[in-house]
C-alpha cells in the first residue's frame, strides 16, 4: 500500500452509520455518530474522525459506551435543560442538545443545555456550526478526564478542555472557532511521535513531569499560555461537570472504582441573533469585520487566516478528492466484525 | 520619595468615590467605579485600579465617557436583557448587568445581559465574583478596540479580549479565573518598558510589525497561543459587539469619524447553581476538585496555584499593609481638580 486510500464522504458516512447500527445503536444515533466523524474528517480534524471508530467499538464492547442508553431529563426550565445521557455516544447527545438549545433560544433569545455523562463528545465545531446555520450564536465546551498538566504540576490534572464558538457568517457560511486549551493537541503529539519530529519548547512533559522536546519521551501535554490554558480547563470542569453532579477530576484522583472510566460532560449554549437585530445585517457585519482584519498586512505568505478557514479549505479539497484513510485506520476498520457482510467503502 | 505611598483600601475607596461624584457621576455610579478600581488594586491588578483614574477623567472631560448617561433597555426577555449604556463608565453598567443576570438566573436558572456601549469595562473578575457570591456561575467577556495583533498580521486587529469565569467555592470564597487573550498584558508591556527588561520571544511586535524582544521597540502585543488567542478575541467581537449592533473592529478600520472612539461591549452570563443541585454540596465538590489538583507533584517551589490564588494573596497583604500608590499615580491624583477641597487620602 503506497499511501492512504481515499474515499468519498457520502459512501464513507453510509458505511460508518451501518457499522454503528450493527453495533446496536438506533438508526438516528448511528446517523449522528457517522455525521460527526465524517464532519471532522472532511475538515482535516483527523483525530476526531473515523480514526476514533476502533476505540468507540472497544468502549461499546466494554459497556463503557452504551449502544442503547436511557436519556433522562433531570431539569427543564424555559431557558435550561439538564439531561443525563447515560453513557451515550457523544454525537447523538450533542445533536439533541443543539436542538433543545435552539428551541429555547428561539423562544427566549437564549438557551443552555447541560449534557451529563456522555463518553466522547466529538469535534465541538460540528455542533456549534449546526446552531450557526440556524441563525444562532453557538457556544460549546466540554470537560473530560485528565490528559494535560495543570500549570506548574508534574502530572496530568485537567482535560485539554475544548471550546467552540460559531456565529452565522456571510453566504450562510458560519464562522467557527474550535480550539482546545493545550499548547498542542494529543493528535499533534501522536503525529510528532510517529514522524519522530522534535517538539517545540514548552509544549510537553515526560512521564516524570520534566520538560522535554523529545517526542518519544513526551507523555503529558502542557497548557497553552500556562495558567490560562489550565485555568480554563479547570473552570470547564467546575461548570460542565460539577453543576450537573458528575465530577470527573475529583473522582479520577479518588479511589472510586469507576473514577477512571471514560466520560465527559458538556455545555451547549445558543443565542438567537434575530431576536436582537436583523440576521442578514449581522452576517454583513461579520463579513465587514473579517474583511477589516484579513486586510491587515500579513507576516505569513498565505495571508491572515480566519477561524475555521483551514477547515473550509480542507472541506473543499476532501469533497473533491475524497477523505484519506491512513493504512492503520483502513486495517482497523477492515478487521472490525461486520456481521451483515457489510462491504468496505473502498476496494480492498 | 523613596517608594510608593501606601493607603488603606477604605479611605482610598471613599476618596475615589468622592472624586467621581465631583466629576458629575451619580452617587451610585461613583460608588461602583470606586469599588471596582479598588477591587482590582487590592488583588494586584494594578492596571485596572486607581492608575486608570487619570484616563477616566480625560474621557469624561472629552465627553467620550458620559457622567450622566441615559441607559436604555433595548430588549428584555425572561432570559436576556440588552441595554445600551450610553457611554457610561463601565463599573455601574456591569453592576447593573450582574444584578439583572442574577434575577433572571434565579427565575429560570440562566440569565444573560448584553451590555452595549460602555467605555472601559474594568476588571471582569470583580463582576463574576459578585455573581459567584450569590451562588451563581458567572461568566463575563468583553470586546474593545484593537490593541493586539491578529495571528499572522503585522498590525493590531483585535482587542486583548478579557474573559472571566467565577464559581462559588468553599468557605464562600469564589474561584475566579480572570484572563485576557494576549501573550502578555498591556500592563506587563508597560512595566517591561519602564524597567527596560527584555521580553520573552513571541509576545510582541514593533511598530513595523516585526517580532521583537526589545521592550522599548515593542508596541503591539501578540495573542496567546497564536490563532487561539486572536480567534477568541475576534469571536468576542462577533458575540459582544455585533449581536447588539455596536461594531468596534469594523468601524475602527473604517473612515467613520467616531470609529476610533474608546468604547466596549460586554456579556454577563449567570447560571444559578442551586437550581440544578445543592449549593453547599457544589462548594464541597469544588474544594475536592481543587484539592486533587493542588495535591499533584509540583514543578514550582510555591506549589500548584489555583485561578485567583495570587489575587487572594495580594488581597490579604494589601488589606493589611495598604495599597501601594506609585509616585506617578500619586502625582496624577494630586494634580486632579478637587473642587470641594477634597483631601488626598495620604499625607502629601
Amino acid at each position: 500500500m503506497s499511501g492512504p486510500i481515499r474515499v468519498q464522504a457520502q459512501p464513507l458516512q453510509e458505511f460508518v452509520q451501518a457499522l454503528f447500527a450493527q453495533a446496536g445503536l438506533s438508526a438516528d444515533a448511528a446517523a449522528s455518530v457517522a455525521r460527526a466523524l465524517v464532519w471532522a474528517d472532511l475538515r482535516g480534524i483527523d483525530t476526531h474522525g473515523i480514526s476514533r471508530i476502533g476505540s468507540y467499538m472497544t468502549l461499546l464492547d466494554k459497556g463503557v459506551m452504551k449502544a442503547q442508553p436511557t436519556w433522562r431529563v433531570l431539569h427543564d426550565t424555559p431557558a435550561v435543560q439538564v439531561f443525563d445521557a447515560d453513557a451515550s455516544a457523544g454525537a447523538p447527545a450533542m445533536d439533541h442538545a443543539v436542538q433543545q438549545a435552539a428551541l429555547k433560544a428561539r423562544a427566549l433569545g437564549l438557551g443552555l443545555v447541560m449534557v451529563r455523562g456522555t463518553t466522547h463528545t466529538g469535534a465541538l465545531g460540528c455542533f456549534t456550526q449546526a446552531l450557526a446555520r440556524q441563525g444562532m450564536v453557538g457556544v460549546a465546551l466540554a470537560a473530560s478526564i485528565p490528559l494535560m498538566a495543570y500549570h506548574g504540576a508534574k502530572a496530568a490534572g485537567v482535560s485539554t478542555a475544548p471550546l467552540s464558538i460559531a456565529v452565522p457568517g456571510p453566504d450562510d457560511e458560519p464562522m467557527i472557532l474550535d480550539m482546545a486549551s493545550g499548547a498542542i493537541s494529543m493528535g499533534q503529539l501522536r503525529a510528532a511521535k510517529q514522524s519522530n519530529t522534535p517538539l517545540a519548547e514548552g509544549v510537553a512533559l515526560d512521564a516524570q513531569g520534566e520538560a522535554t522536546t523529545d517526542a518519544q519521551q513526551a507523555s503529558i501535554v502542557l497548557p497553552m499560555a500556562g495558567p490560562k490554558g489550565s485555568g480554563l480547563a479547570l473552570m470547564f470542569e467546575l461548570l460542565c461537570s460539577l453543576v450537573v453532579g458528575n465530577p470527573i477530576i475529583a473522582d479520577y484522583f479518588s479511589d472510586k472504582p469507576a473514577g477512571r472510566r471514560h466520560r465527559q460532560n458538556a455545555w451547549v449554549l445558543a443565542v438567537d441573533v434575530a431576536r436582537f437585530g436583523d440576521l442578514a445585517h449581522y452576517q454583513q457585519e461579520v463579513a465587514r469585520t473579517v474583511a477589516a482584519i484579513a486586510g491587515l498586512p500579513s507576516r505569513e505568505p498565505q495571508g491572515v487566516r480566519m477561524p475555521g478557514e483551514r477547515g473550509r479549505l480542507s472541506l473543499q479539497r476532501r469533497l473533491r478528492e475524497g477523505i484519506p484513510v491512513p493504512p492503520a485506520v483502513a486495517r482497523e476498520l477492515a478487521d472490525l466484525p461486520r456481521p451483515g457482510g457489510l462491504a468496505l467503502p473502498w476496494a480492498g
